[in-house]
């Protein structure tokens, strides 16, 4: 049957991701504290779920500690702003080659491979009602790196995050992980119906023109919930790209840092501009609570 | 080659339609004067393009008459606002047959079949930038009703616009009709690069899914010009999908009464919606005169 | 989810047609016995179904005559070749207008309009397993020629062949037949699941390429069944793309005469070529049998 | 415009691939000559091309040898049958992860990461008119294996290649492969039009469903010239989808070992089944020397 235009929405902010974008824009969250702020004003401005990665408070750069997690989920659980939590699984799958003539051993520098139970172990400890599942290996813009989940790293981090009673939202950056995701599910890893985010325009995963997303979307079975984005200048389009293909939002500095060319973006504000263009389309924003029963979700403590 | 999203962007409104609307809303307009009014508010509020038709003053009801037309199109040029003037040349294309059982002898009320040179006289007269070009035969949503475009009335209209010097906007309602302009274009009726209006959610026209979209935008040529717009609930919606798929935006009284449930809307109301929408996608608004340059057109005050 | 090949298919002979092609070739079945001798041979060859029109047998011309429909019946019946029937109810939908100049009134030459009834009447008669239902209007290659099937009409012999216990075999030649297709079973008209077949590559409906083609079959509900044939020379490579994308295959004198260029073509010869392609393919073909079960057909005799 | 179906098709058999085939059957060739032969006997049977992996001749375990691959080249080159030749460049990028719960160090159980240089050296020794580069990173089906080739070893290999003067042949396993192939081109790493082959139903790369499919064929530009296969029982499917989507076509034991269920295949029987398939839609099958002008390929002799 055709695909329906999304009437009711819900938006994801992608609070602060984990690229170098720190030094690009002092807008960018460091500590606990600030990403928690910044995901509690864009929840306030209409974002029905943050996603967290955290970072180490002095040099920006990306973390794993656990710690500061645990600072991020208590500070927002503890506001008095209601806002769902996913919590990334992502980092502990970086792997840096050596250059064009010799690809091995391993350039330690950049290299980050953790086991499955310690790419979780925050996971474990904050239980947030979802964590992303970067549901493939592929190359990123940059010449040597590689990010790296394989299929038996999936399985395992699978089954560990539905032991856990957290819900996975599967990341697919290409029809492949997408193919792969749908057999996570007829395995018995994932759940049906399962949670898809489509990053569209990463390079070098699937590029973000609408033959490709439509090839992805169609490939998503019906009964399953989705969001998509795009990055950089593609993302505010890509909010509209979404809803029209039946799926759901997210924005954020994660993907993009610019509300136009040469201005530097708040979270807040770029949620304030998916909220227009969504309005604007006549479709509604949904609040957590309607998400959480949506997607079936159960808000926790921490243990 | 990966289809561009739209980064410089005209809107066409269209302001009033021949449907039986007027009796829906009181801001349907009527008279001429209502017609260039809405128009030039249109165009004040963003519209770099007005799509008219006209209407019996008094009663509401569709016309072609010719003095109707002029006075639309002198009062538009007339006015300190500068817009591209498109008139519709779809009138006089209405067959209704008799009931099922009977469908012959053709059915007086509602028929109104005129010849190519009589369906054109008013863009003889009032030599607007653009004409618009139904491009194809189908059923509309009432029973015995036919839209009737044959392929050689396509023909001898398209010539005749040709020759007048006016630019074709071809309206495609299916992808049998976009075959057909471009075969137009093949046959050297209308020249390349040719302007096409994707007319979607139409019933019983294309609907207006993105794959069905999709499907239709790749059969276009891509040095070719197009815009797309739907209907109804769907019109806002719309004016992303035509900016994600690389075409121009179309919004007006003449496809959508309501700014929301219940709220009837005016044209100006509308235009400023998809505005709203396009500027929060990061994408400009051409101005007539950038329009008149990108599509080759020529302003000529009416003979 | 991703669509599947199809791993059992039938294949349609569509025996004869209406169209003037009796003159183009000396193989063309003009007589009830002719015809009926055509379609045993096609079924030898590998059709499971045949899909017949019937013809005046002294001038070749298409007809509507009853006892030839009757005739073309019952020596399919008896003979020793099990095979399901689909009569066309396509005749009765023929308009010519008149040339450019002056569209009405309606051109006799060619016009062929009956009401729902009489152009069912041999489908009541002969109580073939199929009929066909032309689910549009549209215009053909031809000047001035309209294939008329308005929405009133069509819900009327929707109607009709539903309470005859027929099955209607819904012939969609644009994205907009398809959807109104999905509307009369919405209706109640027809009972889900319906059966489709996709006519493709028919001026002017839709084009036969991949894009146009997928974008139908996506928006046919998964639990129906499909068929899809284009014309021509590309008659034969439709076979594997009806295939490819989940449906099954017609072929036949109806949509190409020629074996290859220059070389005519018999029907048994077509179907031949079809399994060819088909069963290298890996793909097993049906007979009536499984066919019938397939699409819940009963098999009877005419009144 | 819309895609048109491929008239003048061209075949590449690719004899023996590199995966674990050679105890699944013994019609999988191992030592050179075997190799050889079998190229030779599917270029009599209709290939154009022939693409060679070479494998150790004793266990059939794949190599990166470069006398076998001297070998294989040098009897190709001496038979009295006229094959383009293709030969792999996909070796040396296999890397093998530790378990889920400590992914490094690296398992040098079925690792085997070389240099760009190294991976080439077989090519500028044969000079072959034709070699592959596999355009990506991704998981395939096992548990932790990668298929490893990142943006720098891609840059640094396709100078190389084109340094040598040979074609390479970009093989695109997802739609992010396809993006970083239009890149290399941008970059003018690899000269325009190039060849893609578009490597479909991989696990876990694009699916080869028709949707995924067509949205890799809709980003190829125009004017390059592309094949498209899918493995094990789509394999034949495939050679349909090709030449519809306006590609050419590839079979051979390295995709497929079976010629039906518990049937194996030798290659020229898998290309016979091609042709066939390919013939009966009516489309040519292109010789060695139609093929050389047609891509623009310099037969020469090893140096």
């Amino acid at each position: 049957m055709p695909l329906q235009i999304t009437r009711d929405v819900f938006i994801t902010c992608a609070v602060t991701g984990s690229g170098g974008t720190q030094d690009k824009s002092a807008l960018v969250s460091r500590s606990p504290k600030q990403i928690a702020e910044s995901a509690i004003e864009a929840a306030k401005a209409g974002a029905a779920i943050v996603h967290c990665h955290v970072r180490e408070p002095d040099s920006g750069k990306y973390s794993r500690r656990v710690e500061l997690y645990r600072e991020v989920t208590e500070r927002i659980r503890d506001s008095a702003t209601d806002v769902v939590l996913n919590l990334t699984a992502g980092m502990g799958g970086d792997l840096v080659l050596g250059a064009a003539e010799a690809p091995l051993p391993v350039n330690p520098e950049g290299t980050d491979m953790a086991g499955a139970t310690e790419r979780l172990q925050h996971v474990a400890d904050c239980l947030p009602e979802i964590c992303t599942l970067d549901c493939g290996t592929m190359n990123f813009a940059e010449a040597d790196y590689v990010m790296t989940n394989t299929p038996g790293m999936l399985r395992s981090m699978g089954r560990l995050i539905s032991d856990l009673g957290v819900r996975a939202e599967i990341e697919a950056f290409d029809t492949g992980h997408l193919w792969f995701a749908r057999r996570l599910v007829e395995e018995g890893v994932i759940e049906a119906p399962a949670m898809i985010q489509l990053c569209m325009g990463i390079p070098w995963g699937a590029p973000d023109d609408m033959n490709t997303f439509m090839s992805m979307v169609n490939n998503i079975p019906r009964d399953w919930h989705f969001s998509a984005f795009s990055v950089g200048r593609n993302e505010m389009p890509y909010v509209a790209a979404a809803v029209l293909a039946g799926g759901n939002v997210r924005v954020g500095l994660e993907d993009n840092l610019y509300l136009e060319k040469g201005v530097l973006a708040t979270n807040p504000q770029l949620v304030e501009r998916a909220v227009q263009i969504v309005t604007n389309m006549g479709v509604s924003v949904m609040g957590p609570a309607a998400v959480r029963e949506k997607l079936q979700l159960q808000k926790r403590a921490p243990r």
